[in-house]
């Protein structure tokens, strides 16, 4: 079987990977199309140490053995995370946050970024036929941008912002604008801003600071809720500045290292910091069979050239893998 | 009038305070007990640094005029916060988040260690009968810890951790431990945690850090919610070991300076952080009259001797002013 494989060190083509078989609880499944994303990236650069094997966790597929029959030959997206089953958060509802999981492409179980991959059963969606696999490839992002519409209630007459210009925030901020609040979207690049003026509102890091003292002074330019996806330090200090008292600051980026923060100012202003990573895939399925919310096209690769998709700088990379 | 007065300094006892003349919408109170908090500490410190006035925040007292006439002749407590009644946190029901707001006893109105004061007629709450005056004077840092329940969802069957020995977490403590809730307190000093031992489980920080490497690992030892009311940086690090993933953290306690946190930690296992402040007088006063929630008795002194109420290590010390 093809495939690229992490050895420890970097990636690699290989093309005598072992066709794997599921397990009484599995499905295998023939993967049709991967998603390549930043996560992949820090896997390179060594976020997931005692990983090796298949690299990738986005994916499309088509379920070809399966724990359950009624499974075989539908197109199928899975989510990453196979819990023990018996821990605490296996048997609270959360899963993904199992202290032994196993995690598809990063942690103890191999990835999608090969013709063939094996899934717990119960981690299987079905795509509907009315939507392209190629598109329902974007399942898994958007499932993570709908985390924060599950977590937290997005009432639509409160003035909300994003910060961020990249795909995390594109993503977000595509979901938010569904709820009709009223949406301002920060970043760094006025060229990548441009995307999102459709959404709402868009202004500069600069402009937004200018209007943050005036937030903190008048309460003009501040924001019920602020989703911070900028991938740095600096957005949760933007973050502080424009969120109002009694506000909701979500953490959706993360970055390696500690931050000066003072958290008294939170405690002070009773402001709730909400951690949000993965999320629910039903409903970003919908979404994108619905035509509710349109992302770019995914560039695609062949699994030869995985350099070339690491690389990548377009909206969305991924391979075309099988038919 | 006689009063403890703040001159940018320091405290000092004063015997020559104009009797304060209520405004249109206020009412005039004769001060019966007046509570002295470690706020009032921080203002000698300078945390005020533009207050100049009577100090103190804490009363009970009887209202002698008012702007509503129904109130005179009755026992009452008051809140602390008047705001400009137009901004966008006095519209949406923030009134103690008001950016222009007064606040007795530090910040552009004069407070209650003194035989009058003044307040917003709206900002009054009616001591029951059947409640003694110098009780009800534990109505504010009561409500503070009612805030936590006003602002998280406690579900009786969860485990919970208060983590501080201290007044704070012992109001938080009796407020937490009337929801049912499966409540852990964790101090520095046994011989304080000693007072919490009727009210769950009590520990050391050591214990508590040891079970957290636990939590760590196994999820034993976590806590769905953790109020964090210790009053240094390291509760929140010690809070951030024994919270679940998908859990909650209140930051009760304010600390100068800014602290190193590990942000992305958050993220990742999606933990809320939560600030928390003043809270509702009304069920603080209802909780009092009923006898739910007892606390230690208050040490009085006399205005004339606020260095001794300021330097008590009592429970709660306070001042006895009118009769
Ligand atoms: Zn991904
Ligand atoms: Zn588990
Ligand atoms: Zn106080
Ligand atoms: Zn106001």
């Amino acid at each position: 079987m093809r495939g690229v494989y992490f050895n420890g060190t970097g990636a690699e083509f290989r093309d005598d990977l072992q066709k794997p078989v599921p397990s009484a609880t599995e499905s295998l499944i023939r993967i049709l199309y991967a998603g390549v994303c930043n996560t992949d990236r820090e896997v390179l650069k060594g976020y997931r140490p005692s990983f090796r094997g298949v690299m990738g966790h986005e994916f499309v597929g088509v379920v070809e053995e399966s724990s359950d029959l009624s499974w075989v030959g539908k197109t199928v997206v899975g989510e990453l995370n196979a819990g023990c089953g018996h821990c605490i958060y296996c048997r609270t509802g959360r899963e993904k946050h199992c202290l032994t999981r196993r995690v598809i492409g990063m942690e103890k179980k191999d990835g999608c970024f090969a013709e063939y991959m094996t899934l717990e059963t119960h981690l299987l969606h079905e795509v509907p036929s009315t939507l392209a696999p190629e598109a329902a490839l974007l399942t898994e992002p958007l499932a993570a941008a709908l985390q924060v519409t599950k977590q937290v209630h997005i009432q639509p007459d409160l003035p909300i912002a994003v910060i961020g210009d990249g795909r995390l925030a594109y993503q977000v901020a595509s979901v938010l604008r569904l709820t009709g609040a009223n949406l301002t979207v920060i970043g760094k690049h006025p060229e990548k801003l441009a995307q999102f003026e459709s959404f709402g509102r868009t202004m500069t890091i600069e402009q937004a600071e200018n209007l943050a003292d005036q937030a903190l002074e008048s309460g003009e330019g501040s924001y019920e809720i602020v989703v911070e996806a900028c991938g740095a330090p600096s957005g949760l200090e933007l973050a502080a500045k424009i969120v109002r008292k009694q506000g909701t600051i979500v953490l959706k980026s993360t970055y390696a290292g500690k931050t000066n923060v003072d958290m008294s100012f939170y405690a002070v202003n009773e402001i709730t910091i909400k951690g949000s990573r993965c999320g629910p895939f039903d409903p970003a399925l919908r979404l994108l069979e619905q035509g509710l919310v349109k992302l770019p096209p995914v560039e695609f690769y062949e699994l030869e050239d995985y350099e070339k998709a690491f690389g990548s700088r377009a909206f969305k990379a991924g391979f075309r893998i099988g038919k």
